[in-house]
Formats: C-alpha cells, sequence, structure tokens
C-alpha cells in the first residue's frame, strides 16, 4: 500500500480512524523530512480537533517506543514495577514508592527526568546526593536492580525521540493540550521499559499541568488504554495539586522529607499517595488480595521504617555518599531563611501552587534556562500546610537560598496562599482510574 | 496592545472571534517570517475546524486586499460591473456577459487569471487573437474601458500577495476546503478593482470544485456577505457543471461560440447564465425595475447581435486582429478530428465534466505544467449536448487536436458520458443567493 501526507491527513479531517501503518509512515516521514514541519504541524492541529481513538492513541505510542531505544528487562526475575507522576509541586512520591516496593521484593527500574518549568526533576532531586550517578549503562542499570531491588536513571536522548520531536514542534505551534498526544507523549517514555505494573498520579490543580478533574480523569482514562493495549497493568490516581505535596519544596529538602516519611514521620498527603501506590502494586503483583490489607502492610513497614535502607542501598550502589543526609543542617545550610508571616488568624489555604514552584526556582532550586546551576539546598518550608490552623504572626513557610533576597520572593510567598475563616477538607486522591 | 501567535490561536482555539487587527497582525506576522510556515499550517487548520464569522471573513479578505495592489476606477463615470466565475469547462460567459452590459453604458473593468487545473482561462482563450495583449498599464486599462466600455487583464503577481502566499501553504498542508478561506481568497481578487456590482457564477458538480449544491450554497453566502461588508451588491448564482458549458471547449472555440451567442446563436445554458447574470446587473444598476424586464432586453440584444461589437472594440483595443476570427475553420484548423459515436440509442448525458477538462488539456488547449506550449486550435466539440437526443452511430463529440492521437483520448472522452434510456430536466441555475 502506498501512503501519502494527502491521504493520511484527509482520512483525519473526515474523522476515519487511522491504521497504525497509517500513523507509523506520517511519524517516521516527519522523522526522515520527507513530510515537512508545516505538514506536521497541519495533521497535528487536525489530531486536536477530531481526536484520536484509543486504538489510534496506542499504535501512535508504540510508533514513538519503536523511533528509539527500549529496555530489556527481561533478564530480571518476578514482578517489575514503575510509577510516574505528571509533575507536580514538592513532589517526592518516587523516592518513598520505590524503597517500599522493593522492601516486597518487588524490582523498581526507572527511567526519570530533570526538572520541567516550575517541578523539580527526580534526577535533579537525587543528584543532592554527591557521587551519585544518573548515568547507568543498561548492564549496570540491570545489576544495581537485581542488588539493590531498585534503581532510577536518567531518560536518554534516544528515548522516544519521535515523541520529542513532535513534542517540540507542537509546543511552537500551540497544539500541546490535546489529551491524545499528552497520553501518548507520556505512555512512551514509560513503555520503553517493560515494567508489569504502572501507577500513574495525575495531578490536578492549580500547580498541575491538568487544572480540572474533567481533563484529569481523560487523559488518565488515555493512559490506561494505552497500557492495556500494551498489556501493562495501569492505574492512575488523580491527585490534588492545588496544594504542594508535603512540606519541603527543593531537591536536598525533598529527599529528606522522604526519608523521615520512610520511617514514619511524613505528612498525611504523601503517606496517603505512597500507600496507595504502593497498595496498589501489591494487589496487582499478587502480594495481597485487596487494597485494604496492603496499605495496612504498607503503613506498618513505614512505622517500622524496614523499607527506609532500599533508598540508601541504591544511591549507594550508584556511588553517592549518603553520609551527607546524616548531618543535613550542616551540608544543607543556607545563607539566608526568610520567614513568611500569617497577616490574620484562620486556616491555610494554598491558591497558587505553581508560584511556589515558581518561587522555589528563583530561590536556586531549579533552573530558568537550561544551563542554570541548580542550588540543592535552596527550597521552602511550608511550617503550615494546607487547611492547618495559623495565628496572626506564624510564620507560614520558610525560603531557604544562598542568593540576595529579593522583594519579589516575598510577594511572590505571599500570594500563593490565603488564610480562610473556617478549616476546609481536600481529599488528597480525588480519583482512581483503571 | 501586543499580539502574539499564541494568543491569536489560542482565541481561535476557544471559539472566540478574532478582531481585525488580530487577522492583520498575523498575516503580516507571517508574510515577513515572524510567524513561521509550520505557525501558520497550524493556525489554518484551526480556522479549518473553528470556521470564520462573516466579521472575520470579511476583515481576512481586506487585509488580503490591503496586501497588494488595487485599482482606483474612480474616474471612470457610471455603474461599474464586475463577474466572477469559480471555474467550469467551456465557460466562456465573460465574453457574453461584457459585452451586452457595455451595450447598456455599464462599464466593465476586469482582472482575469490563466487556465487552473481541469479549467480554461480566460486570459488564454483571448489569446486566441494574435496581437491580443493582457498586459496593460492602469491608465491603459481605464483608457479602454472608457474608450470601449470593458477592458479585461491579467491579474498581476501583486494581487493580494497574502493570499498567494497563504493559498500555497493551504495547498501542501490539504486545507484548501475551507470555506471562509476559499471565500476570502476568491472575493480579495475580486475587491481589489473598485466595481459597484459583482455576480458570481458559483459552478456546482463534476466538473467544479464545488461538488454539492449545500457547499456551493455556503460559499455563495461567505462571498455575498463579503461583498456587503465592503459595500458592493453582490449576486451568487450556483449554476449546473454537471455538464460542460455550451457546445464547445477550447480556446479560439469558446470565443467562437461566445461570437455565436452575441448574435442569437447560442446553446440555451450559455443564455441562460448570460441573460440571468446580465440581468441582475442591470437591476442593481438601476437600468431595469426587475430580472424578467431586464432579461428580456438582453434577450432582444442577443437577437439582433447589436452588443457583439463591443468584444471586438475591446479586442481591437488591447491590439488584436479580430480579422483570424472571421475566416475560423481556416485559422483555426486542426490536423486531428477524432470522432466519438453513440453506441446506443438514448439521451446524451454528462457523468464526469471534469475528465473532459482534463481531454481539452491532452488534446493541447491547456497546460498541465506552466511552461507547456497552449494550442488555441485545439479542443472539443459537442455535437450532442445534454439531455439531447442521439441515435447509434451519431457523433456525440469530435476531438480536435495538432497532437498524434493517442488511444487514452477515446476512453477519455467515452467515459465521461452515459446515453440514458429517457430524457431528464437539468436546470442550468440551481439558485441565487443574495
Amino acid at each position: 500500500m502506498n501512503y501519502s501526507f494527502k491521504n493520511i491527513i484527509t482520512h483525519k479531517k473526515e474523522g476515519k480512524e487511522l491504521s497504525k501503518e497509517e500513523i507509523k509512515w506520517i511519524v517516521n516521514a516527519f522523522l526522515t523530512g520527507e513530510v515537512t514541519d508545516y505538514q506536521m504541524a497541519a495533521f497535528l492541529a487536525t489530531i486536536y480537533f477530531k481526536g484520536m481513538s484509543a486504538q489510534e492513541t496506542a499504535d501512535l505510542t508504540s510508533v514513538y517506543v519503536d523511533s528509539g531505544k527500549t529496555y530489556d528487562l527481561s533478564a530480571i526475575k518476578g514482578w517489575k514495577a514503575d510509577k510516574h507522576s505528571t509533575g507536580g509541586i514538592g513532589d517526592k512520591i518516587s523516592f518513598i514508592f520505590s524503597p517500599l516496593v522493593a522492601s516486597y521484593g518487588i524490582k523498581v527500574a526507572k527511567l526519570s527526568g530533570r526538572a520541567l518549568g516550575q517541578t523539580g526533576g527526580t534526577i535533579d532531586k537525587l543528584e543532592s546526593i554527591p557521587g551519585w550517578n544518573s548515568e547507568l549503562t543498561e548492564k549496570e542499570f540491570i545489576q544495581v536492580v537485581e542488588k539493590t531491588g531498585l534503581s532510577i536513571i536518567g531518560s536518554s536522548a534516544n528515548i522516544a525521540p519521535a515523541d520529542k520531536k513532535i513534542y517540540a514542534l507542537r509546543d511552537v505551534v500551540e497544539m500541546v493540550d490535546s489529551i491524545p498526544l499528552i497520553a501518548a507523549s507520556i505512555m512512551s517514555k514509560k513503555l520503553v521499559i517493560d515494567a508489569d505494573s504502572i501507577v500513574l498520579d495525575v495531578k490536578v490543580g492549580s500547580g498541575a499541568f491538568m487544572k480540572d478533574i474533567p481533563t484529569a480523569v481523560e487523559l488518565s482514562r488515555a493512559m490506561v488504554d494505552i497500557g492495556k493495549a500494551h498489556n501493562r497493568q495501569v492505574v492512575a490516581l488523580i491527585t490534588d495539586m492545588d496544594k504542594p505535596l508535603g512540606r519541603m519544596i527543593g531537591n536536598a529538602l525533598e529527599i529528606k522529607e522522604a526519608w523521615e516519611t520512610l520511617h514514619g514521620n511524613g505528612p498525611e498527603d504523601i503517606i496517603d499517595i505512597s500507600a496507595t501506590a504502593v497498595g496498589i502494586t501489591l494487589v496487582k503483583a499478587g502480594i495481597f488480595k485487596n487494597l485494604e490489607e496492603a496499605k495496612k502492610s504498607v503503613m506498618q513497614k513505614l512505622k517500622t521504617g524496614e523499607a527506609a535502607h532500599y533508598l540508601v542501598d541504591m544511591i549507594k550502589a550508584q556511588g553517592g555518599d549518603w553520609s551527607v543526609m546524616e548531618d543535613y543542617d550542616k551540608n544543607f545550610a543556607t545563607k539566608n531563611h526568610i520567614e513568611i508571616k500569617a497577616e490574620k488568624d484562620g486556616y491555610m489555604k494554598f491558591i497558587d501552587a505553581q508560584q511556589l514552584g515558581f518561587l522555589a526556582i528563583e530561590l536556586g532550586a531549579g533552573r530558568k534556562v537550561k544551563e542554570d546551576h541548580l542550588d540543592h539546598a535552596a527550597g521552602i518550608y511550608l511550617n503550615k500546610v494546607s487547611d492547618e490552623k495559623v495565628q496572626k504572626g506564624d510564620v507560614v513557610m520558610t525560603l531557604l537560598s544562598n542568593k540576595e533576597p529579593n522583594a519579589s520572593w516575598n510577594e511572590m510567598a505571599k500570594t500563593s496562599f490565603d488564610i480562610v475563616s473556617q478549616p476546609f477538607e481536600e481529599k488528597t486522591i480525588k480519583e482512581i482510574i483503571e
């Protein structure tokens, strides 16, 4: 059969379902230049308006996966679990999820990224530990998983390059916000590794890319369907990102909070998501019959702190000098501690979590451009979390930075929250989609 | 106000109406390169799916007009009339319309194009007359109109260049078939001349760009609305292009048929469209109270042949040697006359008019590529027109060519029509939209 840009875009314009061969042809023709960037822009806009069926979305994901490097984990025995977050402020769940599931004999071989926009990156956070190396060979990666139960490495440039090139075009032509294209983009980066189960943490709210629950549900459904089409057990949690996650935002700060959580001293929201994500994985792996039993076991592990050493083992196996965390205050001191105080009595309510993400970047915890130096010690400590009672004059957050203080920091901090007169209840996990 | 690609495409994606300033900004930014071709492709696709309001379409048309040369006809006294066809096979109405309206003292200053696809071009047809010059200066153009009542010149490269550049992009990204974009494209080329009235002949059927009546009505409505927004009297006729117009398809052949029509010997369909288009113009110009009276007067003029000399006067004023038409058979003889015969008794019914357009090109009457030489004598004579009774063995059409005959010509001719058992009625004018 002969394929052409004209035929394929015409099918899509007319609302016909594209075959996998058509999708493959157009993506590959774009990579070789046979389909130009302006033609691809028109095609992406057509997808934007006409949508994609579950089958088309799954096929596009396959084509993305096949365009680059994939990892064969078949040498690793037993259940392999993965977990992915769409990105939120203060999200350190991976550092809790991975050691916990590893403590049950489940393996975690995880590819992660660096900071993107207002969101910190898993790799950046782990690099707070001197010597820790995100660039393992595939063989080393598998060895660390086999030895310690888990390994986290950086996503190489050659992961789903078709998605990278298409994403760059979507970005400049304002066609990013298409559910099937977002779903295929996220899932292609997960499916390059043959994990048996994947828990997706789809953030929704002011600090997330998805601003409302219906859209988050739609994205979750699309991603779960892609997983099914690829024979993976995929479950999506839709979780609150109207507020930051936990009390700490930054790099070393988030490793520290994960460590505290692994020892039973975590904030409620982090425990809630971690226990649910781990519990779902344990049920999928057949270790527990239902989520309630699984979560009960997880809570026990957090209480005893017995899973914590899996995190340290991995970090050490990847060259990290964990001892820096043992004297945190000395090793991650910052010149400036700026206290933001409550101007009235009431209950803490975050209204712009994204702004706290951008503030953390200003403080030095992130990069504005790719080349920026990142300060692992910088960040924000939330003395008061969402719905917590505050009195006028209480410190509600502390800005930690080695940079020269700027008046705009206070402004950004103060406009990120409100103090309301009544307590309110916010569910951390909004929905579970599978 | 600051404009940006991002804001403008986002407004359009959200279904908001764009302001004229936004439309102007994005078109001009595309011309300067500030908006790239891939961004414009995404924007055009967004228009394709979200449509444009009548106001947006009128504004886009203005922006197209203002991007290039315009003609100021204010020096010409009296009513100025224009007429435009969306393109059909054997369409020689302009050569009948223009002398007829000129004979009532109305002025016709007309820009025309060359052949496009299966459709012959007005300028190509007039160039059958040796010496006839389509490239007048604006001053000469006005002088010919003042002297003879009409002038037809070629559309210069600098007419609506924004539309040309956008059309070229629409073509390669398969976004041509958008009603507002088609309407703006056609009307921009008309509005560069300040005619008081414009009759649009919107062809519909197998030989036309518009394949069905609802789409033709939609396009007509969009063009009439653009005209209104620009204070022009615009009326659209939706006319049949399931069959070729008249008996002759070619260049000199069509001038000949127009000449015969101007002397009362025209085929019914051509007379019908011509009398209606002229009649509407006469009513708009205030010369007659209603269409019926106007058409009656036009029919009388055709009978007496008194309007015919206006065509000759224009051709002579533009350097043409009309004498070639006086011994047509000698001056436009072709080496080959291929007769296509009926294989059964019945009534002639065209089923693929477009194919006859492509056949005429094969015979030498058109160009496959821009550089091709065009044979003014080549073409097709329809010995039998639509719905005409035929007997087995009758010649139904004659192919005239100076090229070496090719078996495919017979095949193309024979598959362009059918012979049906019952007579049928086809209305030439399907609807009038104003």
